[in-house]
């Protein structure tokens, strides 16, 4: 137990960690008074939207926990509930950070780049460490509650149901958060663009465009908020069912608490060491923000080989005796490799993260050259980036999977993942200081500071793109492997409650034709969900565009500096139609999974129901990775070639080739920062609803 | 045998309508000297890229058919090379009609719609007949053969491996010619339409635009000729499938030989109701070109539900007696129900696709509205409506998958599938009209022919954009079925050469990771040749852009319209760019199956190596369906959104949202017509050469 309470410690210091440089942020001077005028405009924007999003979202969450209540019972009714809270929590805080943050890093970016970078990293990094410590104490707390006071044994099919639902809680407030802030912030981003940048001829975070506003609170509820929801959701599932999947796998193994217990303990010492990282972003002599963030970066990765060797050492002892139950069998020694290949895929999926969307690369490089012969061709090469970019992760999952597995089975999967996953906090503080420093340009934008600090807070924005694009490329990455696990969980408990639920063995094979309906119809929902998404932007920046031209329109002084846009009624608009939009999308994975299985079930038998649900966990992954990687790496790439050509090449700001990099950029929003990153909690959504209905189905008998 | 003969008799009435159709077609005038001049450089052009396509695939051909010869024998290499000669010999002699009957529907048009409906649509059906006629003779001939003068039982692995053979002939040949007429039409499209419509401000189709010859050229080489490779391959592959599916799954059934002659006389039969079909294509009072396609379209439907009805009672005598083979077990009253199925299946699709690409409905409108706010919103509304239109036909299919395999087991999947592609005469008769009013409409412009002329070809050619959508709609549908049935015919051959191949039971089930491993590597394919494709196309468009400049730039004359622009510069220019393109992503879905095995066999054993490679055939659909629906249904949308703006809506020709539509328009050229169509013949090439790799690999024993 004192793994447990050690883990425990390192989500304390996670969280205390938020707290202390909360105060050092707050701390920092906030600017001039035009400064934070905007920025407060900012902030009540930021509040008003999460604040309807989270009304929204809770009556959802009442619903299905009334639904888990009646089908569940109490115990998992409280763990859903831990964990939609608690992603809330980590979304809100991280939000109210980021607000406060970005007129605090324009205002340091006054005097110096550092200044600029530290604030603006370290307010990422409250988020980061939010995200690793609360999830950290989420788990671990209930394991704790259900193994110590309540004295349940280990792989008790309650604690197996309960982490369960506190990754359904994770999940379901995280898909509504990612999709409603993607709605918002690229509905309010496109709408300006087009409007202001396209139609009007003005720079971005012009403060005579009504959508301005709308915009830089955009980067606080999407970038941030959802993102953090999102990152939460995928820790807890990864980190939890990598604990479940032992319980499921190996049931009657000697040393079943210990092996459950080392997720948490390598999930805290690389809070650790993440922790210790965010201190070495420094600016070298060569002032490169982005060698400054590898360089806390790859610290962490380094720092983190060493901790989870000597964590797992701690944990199993002797790192060469054979761990066996049935057909697995594997040694500690065996783990710390597939932990090991579970750093090197995070490298590996940064580097070509890196690759596909840096401006130093060709893919970028070929997409600006492409916006010389036009808007046409600038998006033909856009898509066949996108396409391309799906490629060496699959790979490197490919060799992953094939590895792990052969070094520990479906266990050892689940522990590259839970690797990983560790790092989720420094990760995630390369994220979040995105919206930030976004943020901080429009403030230096707005209240006019001289160009050299727009110059400054460009330069940290730019980072920003990159790192964003890594975190999602991250995110879908672990989902993958998550993916597989849930799967292996999925067919586990099938065998576990056969007696419950009436059924003989399932026929998974690839011949049997539900299987390949499942494969369809799952490989369909991405396809469905990024359609939903996709529309709803531009249903939501159609309505802004339409907004900002009749105040255009109404009142000339606004386009001649003399009068001030009406900006509340630009963030009414998009707050609506986002709470609006992202209801239907958010459903379809919670819901379609339960119907497949009713309809296949009635048509064909209830194992066949099981065959065609199983299949479809699976098609959403194989559809899904293509469909998100695509998205969030065409999208980046997309952005970067619009700002290597305002770098000075083909032309620079202004020219036709710019124009048609604008219109690249506008496509790419949608993708990269709505449909894209969504997949992500939709894959892992369907996952664990098809474990709760099989525990439902279970709980209620042969039916 | 009289059977057998039938089916050739009707492949000989196919051929011979082919030869009385194109009489009657080039004793047409063919209008005025300056008419034929323009025809005459599209047909040598046309002429020239083909001979240079042929050529290189004549290499890369017999490179393949030496490795054929050397691993399964002189008789799957005579069969090899039928495939491949007749599907090149459809391709050319379509296409070479197409190129006379183009000049020849501008110059009836000049007097009458109906005129230019009948020439137009004639021409197509000549292409249409000899895909289907020349298939069935490939099939019904080797077949006979092989049972007859050889003597060879029909369930022989012999007759097996002839067809498959047969088959790889047809999709090798397919692949190249999709993809490289493909790459050759959208780039010289794209390119024209960049530097024309968008840069010069001239028409679609002005003769001062230097690559208006080779866009001309494009629609015969891609849209007639490559079409016309890829439905052959389709009608082979799932006729003389279903032939090996009957003879691997039903091996000792009483009537095998019966069942195995049955999809031919299903084809043949329905080349006389598509023949019927053809005559009924007559403009109604509404003077509706679409109606009168849908005439002859849903005549050649409702005749062929008795035809099938009688041929299959005629072959199998009593309808309600069971036909049974281990678990298997049917009557030939359900075969015809899985065949009706298959008929319904043609008839959704067909409604499906005009719903996603007609002017008429939500989609197509809602993409012109989208254009008024800008490019971004037109392209982000295109590709959400790509997205989602792959929902109803993937239903559709899963629907037909389940009712089929209810009715007869993976046989009724197959009849399905052989259903559908007997129509083939009459559906490729729809698309190959396409490229020749495209023509038309072309030849009348630069021939400065009166307006109304123009608007006659213009009438025609809008809706040559839906039944061309329609086509590949239908025949990715098709690979779906025929998908299952080749990955049937995979899984059976595995049981029935486990001596050989010194295997044992191989585990298919979803929980093995190597059939993860599999689907995710087969679901990587289509995007990676999606990617190729696009590439492909972005990067001959702009080198089809530079030269249009450098001859604008160069004589001055040109756009005066005094001085004759290079036409044969710029064909000579896309000629080469295509020919290159085509070879790297061609080979893709050649080498992938052969890599992946011996890959997974090195790292885990054979058996694995076979279970990765037969998830990797289903993998490739999965994802291929998906990629290529809403790659083609969203490229029509696209283009017709930018026809529905020119009628007059949002503002016409001319205004902003019209710049929009074109740039929507540009993108979805590739999309549709060269890398979505081209996912078609790549699953069939990737199962195929499973099947032989498993064939070769089996006659050279346990390795």
């Amino acid at each position: 137990m004192t793994i447990v309470y050690a883990a425990i410690v390192c989500g304390l210091i996670a969280v205390a960690y938020g707290i202390i440089t909360s105060m050092q942020v707050l701390r920092a001077p906030a600017g001039n008074e035009k400064m934070q005028d905007i920025a407060s405009a900012i902030q009540e924007g930021a509040k008003a939207y999460l604040g309807r999003q989270y009304t929204t979202i809770a009556i959802v969450g009442v619903i299905v926990a009334a639904i888990v209540f009646f089908t569940l019972g109490g115990l998992s009714t409280v763990s859903f509930l831990i964990g939609a809270i608690l992603s809330g929590i980590a979304g809100y805080i991280g939000m109210n950070i980021s607000v406060r943050a970005n007129v605090r890093t324009a205002e340091a970016a006054r005097t110096s780049l550092q200044g600029g970078l530290t604030l603006a990293f370290r307010s990422g990094a409250i988020t980061g460490m939010l995200v690793a410590g609360l999830g950290l104490l989420a788990i671990s707390g209930i394991f704790w509650y259900l193994t110590g006071p309540s004295n349940l044994q280990p792989g008790d099919h309650k604690v197996v149901e309960a982490l369960t639902a506190l990754a359904f809680g994770a999940s379901l407030i995280s898909i509504f958060a990612r999709l409603g802030g993607g709605i918002f912030t690229k509905a309010a981003d496109v709408g300006a663009d087009l409007v202001g940048k396209v139609e009007a001829g003005i720079p971005e975070d012009d403060p005579r465009n009504p959508a301005t506003i709308a915009d830089n609170v955009g980067d606080n509820v999407g970038d941030c908020a959802g993102m953090a929801a999102d990152l939460f959701e995928t820790y807890v599932v990864t980190i939890g069912l990598t604990m479940v999947s032992i319980a499921l796998l190996l049931p009657n193994v000697y040393n079943l608490f210990q092996l459950m217990t080392l997720p948490l303990i390598v999930g805290g010492v690389c809070i650790i060491t993440s922790i210790i990282g965010t201190y070495l972003v420094r600016l070298g002599s060569k002032q490169s923000i982005m060698g400054a963030m590898y360089k806390g970066f790859w610290t962490t990765v380094i720092l983190s080989i060493p901790a989870i060797f000597f964590a797992t050492q701690h944990v199993l002892g002797d790192m060469a005796a054979p761990i066996q139950a049935g057909a697995i069998s594997f040694t500690g020694a065996k783990l710390f490799w597939c932990m090991m290949i579970g750093l090197a895929v995070t490298g590996l999926l940064v580097w070509i993260t890196e690759y596909y969307t840096g401006t130093n690369y060709r893919p970028v490089k070929s997409i600006a050259k492409a916006s010389t012969t036009g808007h046409g061709t600038n998006v033909i090469q856009g898509l066949a980036i996108s396409l391309e970019s799906t490629a060496l992760p699959t790979l490197v999952i490919v060799v992953a999977v094939v590895a792990t597995f052969q070094l520990a089975g479906i266990i050892g999967v689940a522990f590259a993942a839970t690797s990983l996953l560790a790092l989720a906090g420094m990760v995630v503080a390369l994220d979040a200081y995105g919206p930030v420093t976004d943020n901080a340009g429009g403030i230096a934008e707005m209240a006019g500071l001289p160009d050299d600090v727009r110059h400054r807070t460009d330069a940290l924005d730019a980072v920003g793109n990159t790192t964003k694009a890594v975190t999602k490329g991250y995110a879908i990455g672990s989902a993958a492997l998550a993916a597989l696990v849930l799967f292996g969980a999925y067919t586990t408990d099938l065998g576990r409650y056969q007696t419950e639920l009436g059924i003989g063995t399932i026929d998974f094979t690839l011949s049997n034709p539900y299987i390949i309906v499942g494969l369809l119809l799952g490989a369909l929902l991405p396809y469905l969900f990024g359609a939903f998404g996709m529309t709803a932007v531009g249903r939501a920046a159609g309505s802004v565009v339409e907004d900002v031209r009749a105040q255009f329109a109404a009142d000339k002084g606004i386009m001649e500096g003399t009068s001030r846009p009406n900006y509340a009624r630009t963030v009414d608009i998009v707050t609506r139609a986002a709470i609006k939009e992202m209801i239907i999308p958010s459903l379809l994975p919670v819901l379609s999974p339960v119907a497949v299985f009713f309809i296949i079930q009635a048509v064909a038998g209830r194992e066949q129901g099981f065959a065609a649900l199983g299949a479809m966990l699976l098609g959403v992954i194989v559809s899904g990775l293509f469909v998100a990687i695509s998205m969030t790496s065409g999208g980046g790439a997309w952005d970067n070639a619009k700002k290597y050509i305002e770098d000075g090449n083909y032309g620079g700001k202004g020219s036709e080739a710019h124009k048609a990099a604008v219109t690249g950029d506008t496509v790419g929003d949608p993708y990269k920062d709505t449909a894209g990153p969504a997949v992500n909690p939709m894959i892992k959504i369907t996952n664990i609803v098809a474990l709760l209905l099989l525990a439902a189905l279970a709980a209620h008998g042969a039916g």
